[in-house]
């Protein structure tokens, strides 16, 4: 397994591997790598000859409130991570190397990017567009993968890639959850041993909203009144939305559909968490 | 030479070519093509194996009161200089082709789009920067080629490229003029005779500014004061800007640099005309 800090290294690596045939697959990751992460490894792993993760923590995708200084670098278990799924080339970039100084080019997804996380997080969609963008760019993928966890975010990358004529596949692959249904997440580290059992509720408030949409005949705003009211009963946690959305254009679903997910997003204690569930109505 | 309206079957010809081992060029127009695009093509043909001439009249790049629908559409004519300037592909989507209903992704150079052109036709810069992004990412090239005219738009396709690491080089060439002086543009043909008298004093004022630049010691706001009482004495010539920039970052100088460009918009008639000369202080 290769680490690599210089951006025209990881491109002529990655082209390397290409010209001898070989199909690339990317992970795109801020680091603090947990099972979540070493999944889409995985699953890189089996479908491309060549795995690329990239870990950088993006700046311009943090809000001037948000954790960007606080947020979690493991940069030596992360590398295990990698090894042990079997990546073959990391790619470190410090911030200078991916923003130099005359930086001004934004991409953005408009519509998609406005609403949920969009409207809590300004300008948060803008930094992983572009920055999404720039990692498709030096690591020329053929595919590209992210988890489902962060379901508007892999929409925004789909969205742009069709919109920019990126030739790369985005895969979505699986939530992976802890023993609790807590989905993992790098922010999880920041919960207390409280918090943590608060945060298990999430889950709780996904399967109900699931077991509405298979076993009753409830319209979705209904069924997401009943995850807020359920969210709301739970000490310690601040609902920040609880909705069911169409879960191709993230509008606010008002009849039963089929192509329907429920997404959530509160904070525990200090701490943000979101968590989703694509839902089938009977 | 091939002509080509498929996005899918540009890519592919384009990849089979660079399997073979041959370098890409690529010529971005909207057609109505001229001996300004001719000599991009030609320079393209020196330096590159397989050179890609895409023709493409972006509606997103012209504003609601511009001339979009006017805009001189002659395929057959561009068709025969393509080949005569020995292309080897030529792109031609249709607007479908490039914008799905549901596109809305934008990719917006922030900085160096705000001022001069940019601020003349809002919006206009963000269209070409997505535009371009697009047909580079269709494209792949090596290198892509840029008319000096269009001063502002390729120092803005630089930076957008450097921005996003899109892995091509961009080349900018000198710009093609006609006996007069007038720089060849596709909207000369929009001319009367008596505009087309009059728009050969873009030129003029340019030398003026070349002649102060390099045989006085006048500061750069003065010389642009000249440009500008020069252009009024012209009949029929409303100036929408005249002003002396840095070369790189297209603020307004305001001592002798190095680097330095003369810019200058009017309209003739109904018809917008710019055109630019870099300057070299004595």
């Amino acid at each position: 397994m290769i680490v690599e800090s210089s951006l025209t290294e990881t491109r002529s690596i990655v082209r390397a591997a290409r010209q001898h045939g070989r199909s690339v697959g990317c992970i795109p990751t801020m680091g603090a790598l947990h099972q979540g992460h070493v999944s889409l490894i995985e699953i890189a792993r089996q479908q491309c000859d060549f795995v690329v993760v990239t870990i950088f923590v993006n700046p311009t995708q943090f809000g001037p409130n948000e954790d960007f200084t606080q947020y979690p670098r493991t940069l030596a278990a992360d590398l295990e991570m990698c090894h042990a799924a079997g990546a073959d080339l990391i790619f470190t970039p410090p911030v200078t190397t991916m923003y130099a100084g005359s930086a001004q080019t934004i991409v953005r997804v408009t519509k998609l990017a406005q609403v949920l996380e969009g409207a809590h997080r300004p300008g948060h969609f803008d930094g992983v567009s572009t920055v999404v963008a720039k990692l498709l760019n030096v690591t020329e993928p053929g595919r590209a993968y992210f988890g489902q966890k962060d379901f508007q975010q892999q929409l925004i990358v789909r969205q742009m890639c069709v919109d920019l004529d990126l030739p790369v596949e985005i895969i979505t692959c699986p939530i992976i959850r802890e023993a609790d249904g807590l989905a993992m997440s790098s922010r999880n580290r920041y919960l207390s041993v409280v918090e943590r059992k608060q945060a298990s509720q999430l889950f709780q408030t996904l399967k109900l909203a699931e077991n509405l949409a298979e076993n009753s005949a409830l319209p979705p705003p209904e069924i997401a009144r009943q995850m807020l009211d359920y969210l709301k009963s739970v000490d310690g946690i601040d609902v920040q939305y609880a909705v069911i959305a169409d879960a191709l254009t993230l509008e606010l679903l008002t009849d039963r559909s089929n192509s329907a997910v429920a997404l959530l997003a509160v904070k525990v204690g200090s701490t943000r968490l979101i968590d989703n569930q694509i839902l089938r109505f009977r």
